[in-house]
């Protein structure tokens, strides 16, 4: 591999020729070889970098500490790492040093290069026309860049993933509750048979945890729209003009598109990370709710013939490599998997979230991947399991009737006609004979056979609350 | 132990004689000998079902359904029961049925029987004047009575405890933000000495964190105050009159003085436990917060010689049994333990929330008993921290001083004017000797000993967010 | 309420008059109240100072550093204490200081008290005959026995309670699988319909993770019978005479009839708490298995009209408050609940083990709490799970043999004969037309009724692993 | 791309011409968008896999149901698998179906088709000369090898990655403890100034911890080495020859020089992966002794001049942007990011174990991957942090002393001299005063000068354990 000399205040170091980035990236890349490829900080943590560079050269320049046409030199290169152009710059892991210096470093450095060679320069030479720290950096620190970073990309993430991953997963559910608002259905607690409900009634209980997990998703985001930039290495700000914090801000906002303004405190903006916490906890509610929903609707598919049975679930795939004609739910098992891995990234957010020092929280890029992934996690897994399973479910309405006729607990009806005690005795009297509750009613000879047509009435029993 | 039979369903068992409870009840006590007494129920849980049996006997009395003799005989006992009087006869244990039913029928059934005796009846007798099912249960199911206590339970613990105790402590803080915002002192990032900041910005952060944690808390209660009751078995609303629902918790509402509303969907509220997820994980990020609160406050008094020693704390009891005269942060220590126990909660809370099945959570009691602990804990460590370290916290400025001026880090105060590379060199140069920043840029010949004064001046570099 | 006044190191506290407690415990009522009494520290921690407390007493005395009178004292006090007659002087709550000192002064206190008025003293005296420091904590720190019970509590309560209620459970699983090794039934797989196995080979595999668990913490046994004991306060033995800790050891072990012994490194054995993590991880891993297991049991046993069905279970109680004749699991419903606190405590000593710093782990008293509440919840759930549950089980043979000539997946047996794809060709056929495999696979001429008889048996397939 | 059209039992499919894989894992491709390429299925399960149907193939023509030229051409691809040739064969993600069939169709399709191709087909012919399910999948199923796979690539980066970086860690430790062993050094409990150790004895703690956690890891492994292979679909070993278990696991253990075994219950080895929640379960317990570890370090190191500074850590790069000669414990930041993404992980691993039903646990690639990730990451993160940190410690010397001559605990020494209330009214008064212990000592008429000096040894303070 052909390489060239590059320096920082340690000393020179050998970086890849073709690379743009310099000293410090390629001593990160050195000292932290742990995990390989996969653990690569994410990429959007780079191109939030980018926004928020392009923003910083901007406020700068408008502020009259940078000129401007070094300004534009950044901002350019900012709009190629947003269109994917120089992905392969970043080569740092995620487990380095836990301000994410390294990785500030490295857009810098990536940045400053790369703008060198853009005004004419040349990677090798000995000086750059724009300087990672003095000009790309400037009015900065990593303590204030990289938690930046973190919100803008975890904001985008969520607004632009997760949330509308979401909602297709909600209108799909809440379409089946209007499908499904005649089919009644045997209900089950305890994983018992219990008294029947619609299968509408049944998906809205899934609708309403959803809209209550979006509800409590946006509830968090004003929290994660603060920004730390602007409160340089500890929080007071030294070293950035006047009006820097919100004019910055500010023009993040206008590139990203999205809500961001200036944090109020800057020192729990650095030392915390509270707000990826809270985000976060939002996330893994959520997937609290996918669970129940996905194991609801693994056992409501199960069978096909010893089971449940209550569903059907779109064939997707052969099922087993040995059994012909299975078919599983898959989508079900990928999206349960996916809610586990965000309840671990959860304690492993809120273990680095708790353990900031004084002026720094230095477990941000752990909590950023964890973050990410799980954010993405949730949008990806939400899109898939609608457009390969939810869409495709229908009642399966031979079971369906099958249980329901077959239940025991429809004798709940009676209760307010011939008293609990005495329904009681009927159903335990055909549970044990194996009869019907009819049959166990009228030889108790508590009702007529006419009463109990007239009483007992599934759908009538599903009513009050329809 | 003199002992009566009581009977229920499925036969007679013997029951203490001097006891309210019955058939019921005495059945968990023999089949659940799990964990002892310190693993009773919450009795937050069953002041909030005397709450709800009342409200209910008067929301069946107004809607016809229940005489309202017996609703007066029954709300006479819930009456008891919040006055604490009845506290002994509630010795079910956490690990019940998941329903939390047990719980419920021993309440039905102290209610049924004690009003019993409060009408001129004795225990003794076979057919009690207020029957546990027909009446105290009356237009309820344990499936939506049990969630209905945990809402209620949950939602006064969080407004009468953990708010206030974080209040409390926020205030308390906040007035040290005011106190300490002249006091300038060395900053620290990956615990290593930064650039300086005030020990009331240092505060500003921990008030900043209260502040988000008290806001989250409070997003989430919205979902908290709903209400299952109305949702009867499975969420159908089965067996109730109409408008039951809305009244009997406009009842809640009033008896408890809480904003209490009926659920909008019974399925959610009854098969999965989302808004104590939620509000639970709001309590989750408070303890990340108070952990990075409460370890800064130990780092900063530690000493008294060899740490860092910028606080005193107050002396509240001899620290050691062997090491005479050593005084400890023994409140950070019980707030720090309560942190972690919360973080472990929110573990169980999230797995018995997620696995719910079909129409019915079985996790209940569980998570019920793991959100008091920590809703209480919190509110409760808040004010025992507050009390006894917080209020009494004092800068310690000799040694505040003395670490500022021999910081090196002021050097960043020179980046502007020297650059970069050449501030380093200073650090790098006095780091190296040991002597002063000083001694080393003017050896450097980088600047004058004036220039020094003028441009290194730490008041200054706090500045711009003070 | 009659006070007296005792002094420490800080000054005079009040007490009330007929308890043995004195100043330190006093003082760390009045400045921690944090949880209230369900959170008072076990006492079984209280228990194990008294093992050990007793065996210094001895061990002092023999050493030649303390008065023999006053080790038998000291002894009397700690049989009353493991005799249980001394409960009501320990109402010191968990959330103290972290190293658990308080607990530890309030155990060398009502020693010191209780023995000086055995002696013949009054608690009004100004001095007493035994110094709950100078000689109940002779050779000691709070540092060292602190961690030293912690080990004596956890250990006891995992051989006495854990193992056997876990033991207990396995060998009643054990019988099960010789008595269910005959009953062939339909297997499942993804929750569908698979291939079969027997009754017995299913509960095989519930026996193989008990058997893996109980070798899984044994495995750990070892790690948690080392003592701290001699290192007093970081773990130098500072103030120790010479042989001290291996006596000590032995006679905690003899008094105990456990083997412990001295730990080889004391300054593990203060700052960290891995063994109580390593033997927490083994519970956390039954935990893992009691979750499989009890669900399983849940769903085998579902129904029972409606659900799989495949199993009875005893019938402990009504099950419902308004659905008459219905039996829940609720045994299953304990377990999974302990099943799941478990997890979350686990995710509490992880926390607490992981922050110790330089010379001591200061989570103690939160290690030790969540600890002993899991072992002794998986014991006691065992315990109760086997008697009201596991010991009933029965086939329910009408139920399995439906589902097994149902099944689609006995398609399998064919694979070898006819090839994956035929196979799945008849699998689909009867599937899409809801005929039997029979049918099918004559229908496509893929093989002769006598070869569907001779190829597709289900007890063949159950058997090369029988 | 151009494309070339594959079928399965559900019919055919578009795949990249140029790939060997067919239509199972290109409807996994289509069918799981979820979570991008970093979430692909670890290399190692793939690897392991490779050794497995390498096993499985040799065995089968060993046991005459497979012909033996195509087990050595079967066997041919599986050693190009293992030297990293196809790499980019193997799309699929994690989130994919949770018994991991698609993966296992994955190398069963790669492996059938490139040896197709190797033995002069070509990936066009509609017919392939190797069939995956046929004869690569022969006498196996997902069932089975995924969780073989599972045990094969986990047991293999645990003793080939985990622990020789722990141990190489653990060396360098120890190393310190002896060159440490003369360095007398204040002692810190509660965070606060305690009597002395030599730093010798301090970090024989980690090495404690480490030897432990080796220990621990290792006591799970005979779990580990257990094989689910030959269970088949169910556990019942259905369509496997006679003495294929054995033979199998004997040439799986001969191919990868690891002494694994046929899993003595296939049943549990299908539906539980309790041996990797054990396993894991210990490297958690090592994730937190590095947690307290490097936690020691980082504190122990801070400063410069305002912390504790009492060892000195290699300078790898510049530690800030924005704050020149500041150098941070950046290895001990990646080292607790790992440390806490571990416990993260294992609360996934948890949930994942827990959850499986009846004959298989369908969390298999969630576990797996969390696994490898948790058990590299802390080989890596010990290796770095070897090299790069721990290698380099250095007592800070002259701040060792300072701390030590300062410090008032010093006074536990007069314990047995003077009494514990007198000890601590000279420390107080020191305190009080700003004092040495000896001249309050003198002024409270306690003892003398030559008695201070002769009592008053720090480093016969550190002995009695040395």
């Amino acid at each position: 591999m052909s390489i060239r000399i590059e320096k920082d205040t340690m000393g020179p170091v050998e970086v890849p020729a073709d690379k743009y980035w310099g000293a410090q990236t390629q001593r990160s890349i050195n000292n932290f070889k742990i995990g390989g490829e996969k653990n690569q900080m994410p990429i959007e943590i780079i191109r939030a970098f980018a926004i928020l560079k392009k923003a910083a050269a901007f406020t700068n320049a408008e502020l009259g500490v940078l000129d401007s046409t070094k300004a534009d030199a950044i901002a350019s290169v900012c709009d190629e790492i947003l269109e994917g152009k120089l992905d392969d710059q970043f080569p740092l892991v995620v487990w380095q040093t836990g301000s994410g210096t390294q990785s500030n470093m490295n857009t810098n450095e990536v940045i400053a290069y790369r703008a060198h060679v853009k005004l004419g320069g040349s990677l090798e030479d000995a000086k750059k026309k724009i300087h990672p720290n003095d000009d790309v950096n400037k009015s900065q620190s990593s303590n204030d860049t990289f938690p930046t970073a973190m919100h803008i990309a975890a904001y985008k993430m969520v607004v632009e993933t997760t949330l509308p991953g979401m909602e297709k997963l909600r209108n799909t559910l809440q379409s089946k509750v209007e499908s499904f608002q005649e089919v009644v259905k045997i209900g089950r607690t305890h994983f018992m048979d219990a008294t029947p409900l619609t299968l509408g009634q049944e998906f809205s209980g899934y609708v309403a945890q959803l809209d209550h997990g979006i509800r409590a998703i946006k509830n968090t985001l004003s929290h994660l729209s603060e920004l730390a930039l602007g409160g340089t290495a500890v929080g007071t700000g030294l070293n950035t003009p006047a009006g820097y914090s919100e004019l910055v801000a500010k023009k993040i906002a206008e590139i990203s598109d999205q809500p961001f303004v200036t944090a109020p405190n800057k020192f729990e903006a650095l030392a915390a990370h509270d707000a990826m916490v809270e985000t976060h906890g939002a996330l893994k509610q959520v997937a609290v709710s996918l669970m129940k929903i996905a194991n609801d609707i693994r056992m409501l598919s199960s069978g096909p013939r010893s089971g449940i049975g209550e569903i059907l679930i779109p064939e997707n795939e052969p099922g087993s490599s040995i059994m012909p004609g299975k078919v599983n739910p898959t989508q079900v098992e990928a999206l349960t998997m996916v809610a586990a891995q965000v309840m671990g990234n959860d304690v492993a957010i809120t273990i680095g979230g708790a353990t900031g020092q004084f002026e720094l929280n230095v477990f941000k890029p752990l909590i950023a991947a964890n973050f990410l992934q799980s954010a993405r996690l949730i949008g990806d897994a939400c899109v898939s399991f609608n457009d390969n399973c939810a869409v495709g479910i229908k009642p399966n309405m031979p079971m369906i009737k099958r249980h329901l006729e077959n239940s025991l607990m429809l004798v709940t009806a009676l209760n307010t006609h011939i008293g609990y005690e005495n329904a009681a005795a009927i159903a335990k009297k055909a549970h044990k004979e194996g009869t019907s509750l009819r049959e166990a009613a009228i030889a108790l000879d508590l009702l007529t056979s006419e009463q109990f047509d007239e009483w007992v009435r599934p759908e009538d029993m599903t009513g009050s609350l329809k």
